[in-house]
């Protein structure tokens, strides 16, 4: 079995890091030429988590997606899902036979879906050939062999545990299940709850308040994920709760960061300039709030539907979460 | 109807202070009789909460716990569990007819009991006249008036729903709820795994273990808790799951501090020494770990058994838990 990860990023370097503590060989695309030759003659990514010693010796590194693709059979993305849809326009390599894992925490906005779905939509790939690989696990904590847990979600266990074991090593612990909606749903989700957590922290609200608005979104997220998939979960394990943590908690999360700014004035769009991109969550606000209103049945989603009205509807964050507070519990 | 709070800490301290938001008079029992002419005099509480302005009108202050009392229907205990059963000592007055809130986190080492199993057992009082006032709510965040939520648990809902509205106000939410016995021992729990944060913490472990770590302690709060009083409950309402979280996520959290300490080497002792006072958790995790013993059909605690290992049975933080991330999922 060949490998590759698509994906220039601190997650996508991450994920090289840990498969080449097992692999001789993994093949890495990305876009950008000169951090390619800056790894192959200095041994690390200068834009990402460059303090990680990469083993060159078994990377193949190469700017050709379509290269990268047909060298391996299973693929990793890691690409932002902002750029996804415009990355895959440049694919002619086939796709079929190949499994794809994704390790991208959003939804691609041109159409409205979640990684797993997107490649099932638009490029017919079958469900027993999609995963997803999620935290709770910020890169930055790989990079410093930090003792992390992923889980390894797809249909075909199989394929999840195959990948789970070329990820394990002394700092990585992994986990299999065959949730992949739910879990890639609650990788997206919970960006949502942490720019809510950090409008939250701009406002000024506190620690008191925080614990209580990650209680209801553990809530909200079981009731969405409930609505879009139903299958017997337990929401409180890590690929759920504590990939809502990890994140909620972060003082770098950029979701956290962006909606902090919200809460401390600046519009949507100062943030996203002074920030210099988008965060993820922001897409994924109004793609989940759109799939809410499309069921007949609504889920019970005050925090998205708060955070909705602050990022689209133009409405006072302040006003907004004042009268979020009266719905929690 | 007359309240009394007892207890002269930072807790108890906002307690009072939530009070006389809705009531003008509240008797107030502390032991320090310079604390109380302080407070008479200059209005504030020298040694907690020490910014905050009391309104003295409103305080009947004395350092005679029956006093205090038998001027009372409504006894609200903040005197730290590990003094409670010294100060109950003392104790002439009748408790016949009096309702009894406790606002301890923690177990009276005397009788290894929950406080409401200790009024009850101890001093016969019907448990529909014994109820718990629960967070997630640090006082420091209370005297910044900072938006927080209380639960206010009792059999009787007519006592909870009582004392909830006289708690109420513009920076105070309330919620009621009849499982005396969860949230007493949520909040009872979460001081071990707090003291678990605290040494992970100390013993190098990151955020990404931390959400791990906190992700098993709500299912194994969860198990816990079925196992002594099975009934219905969400375990992620904000009285069991926000109330983990703020403490385990907070810094200043004594129970994650003493851990920490534990983590980073210093022996149980010397740490207690160096914070000049006991954890609660330490208390709570040999009594939770026996009650656990004694049931036929133990509950799997591994993060509550690791603690007991550290701080009772001498072993090695570091390959303690070392053997616990192996357990963790």
């Amino acid at each position: 079995m060949k490998f590759a990860v698509l994906g220039g990023g601190s997650w996508a370097t991450a994920i090289v890091k840990m498969l080449t503590e097992n692999l001789d060989t993994v093949h890495w695309y990305m876009r950008n030429h000169s951090a390619i030759e800056h790894i192959q003659k200095e041994g690390n990514n200068p834009n990402y988590l460059s303090s990680v010693d990469l083993k060159i010796r078994s990377l193949f590194l190469t700017s050709n997606i379509n290269e990268a693709i047909s060298s391996a059979d299973y693929l990793i993305f890691a690409i932002p899902s902002a750029f996804l849809d415009k990355e895959l326009q440049n694919l002619s390599a086939n796709l079929e036979n190949k499994v794809i894992f994704s390790a991208i925490k959003g939804i691609v906005p041109e159409t409205g879906l979640i990684v797993g779905e997107h490649f099932h939509e638009e490029y017919s790939v079958p469900f027993e050939n999609i995963g997803v690989i999620t935290g709770p696990c910020h890169a930055e904590e790989v990079a410093l062999e930090r003792l992390s847990y992923l889980t390894i979600a797809c249909a075909d266990e199989v394929k999840a545990q195959l990948l789970a074991e070329h990820l394990t090593s002394h700092y990585i612990r992994t986990k299999i299940s065959d949730d992949i909606i739910g879990t890639e749903y609650a990788a997206m989700l919970k960006n949502i709850y942490a720019i809510a957590a950090g409008i939250a922290h701009g406002l000024g609200y506190g620690d008191n308040f925080q614990s209580v608005l990650m209680s209801n979104a553990i809530r909200e997220m079981k009731r969405f994920i409930g609505r879009v998939h139903k299958m017997k979960r337990n929401i409180n394990n890590s690929a759920y709760l504590g990939d809502l943590l990890v994140t909620g908690y972060s003082t770098f999360s950029r979701n956290r960061m962006f909606g902090n700014m919200i809460g401390k004035g600046y519009t949507v769009k100062s943030a996203q300039m002074e920030m210099n991109m988008v965060a993820e969550g922001y897409y994924a606000t109004k793609s989940a709030h759109l799939l809410n209103q499309k069921h007949e049945k609504k889920s019970k989603t005050p925090i998205i539907d708060a955070v909705h009205q602050v990022l689209y509807e133009k409405k006072n964050a302040k006003k907004i979460f004042k009268k979020l507070t009266e719905k929690l519990d």
